[in-house]
């Protein structure tokens, strides 16, 4: 029955990104959630008790998928500012994902600046990785790899380049190799913060 | 008459910035526009053949804004470095625009990936300003002001800064003076692509 039960919650999630990325979040009810994932509404509620809350999961998701390829990347070997460039790769995650997945992520956003609780699950994680990326910067400074620049500045500077990028890959995924382009900005960068 | 006419147009147009970026694209009806801006149906119809048209509308007048503003920076005084950090400012544009525009921000990016019509009329101009500071990175490389780099991932790379730092702005606006962090962060680049 445990296996069932997570068999239908997992269904429920892929139909509300499929749908929410196609359709967008708004446009789509619980009636059409439960036909696309073939579940009746009392399954439904029995696993989420809003389409807010589908949704508030899924950004939950995407988040912990984020934080587990992140991690490997900046710790690995060498100095700073070679663990900062691989880290530029963490993009790659979403440019090679499903394309309905790109779509997703200006979902996210905008809900965010509109709903006070998908704000507080956005723009915590967001802060938590401004702050992550300024203790990083702080680090390749102390071990003489990066320029005395302004950890704060640096650190949103890693997060604009991260989403300017994917913005980017969202509205125009033809317009170039964006994961390569991605890879060799953050280098242009580095040679700027860079000894 | 005409002066009337113009005035009609305006209202229209204002009611939809604040409806858009209140309740979103989606969730505004025509209805509520033509009530919110005091208009009969007959009035918006004669103007907009569809909400669409307003959304197209709004989002070319901030386009045109845009464009406005941007030319000045870039063609002032001085070597391209010093231009490109001039050109950074216009980002306080955004910022510093009353906090109804920075949603729309994310409404225009969203129906673009939705909406072919909306898409046409964001990748045009998007492609514009990246084929633009590409043309300045070639121009700083032969008046020497600039490192060889590549002009195709500089000038994405330029892109990526202003967008993702209006994105944090957007998403975070108590978070950081936007507007110096974001000036800081393309001198950072700088230090980076110039000589």
């Amino acid at each position: 029955m445990q296996q069932r039960s997570e068999e239908t919650r997992g269904r429920i999630l892929q139909a509300a990104q499929q749908l929410f990325a196609s359709s967008g979040y708004d446009a789509t009810g619980v009636a059409e959630l439960c036909h696309t994932a073939g579940v009746s509404k009392g399954a439904f509620y029995h696993h989420f008790p809003s389409k807010q809350a589908v949704f508030l999961a899924l950004l939950e998701n995407w988040l912990a998928a984020l934080d587990g390829q992140m991690a490997p990347l900046i710790e690995g070997p060498g100095s700073v500012p070679e663990g900062l460039v691989r880290a530029a790769s963490i993009t790659g995650m979403v440019f090679q994902s499903a394309s309905g997945q790109l779509p997703m992520f200006l979902e996210f956003w905008r809900e965010a600046s509109h709903d006070p609780l998908v704000w507080q699950t956005t723009v915590g994680p967001f802060r938590r990785y401004q702050e992550l990326f300024a203790g990083i910067v702080e680090k390749g400074i102390a071990e003489g790899s990066l320029r005395p620049v302004d950890p704060f500045v640096a650190s949103r500077t890693i997060v604009a380049l991260a989403l300017g990028f994917i913005l980017q890959g969202v509205i125009d995924p033809q317009g170039a190799p964006w994961d390569r382009v991605t890879r060799e900005s953050f280098q242009m960068l580095m040679k700027g913060i860079a000894l």
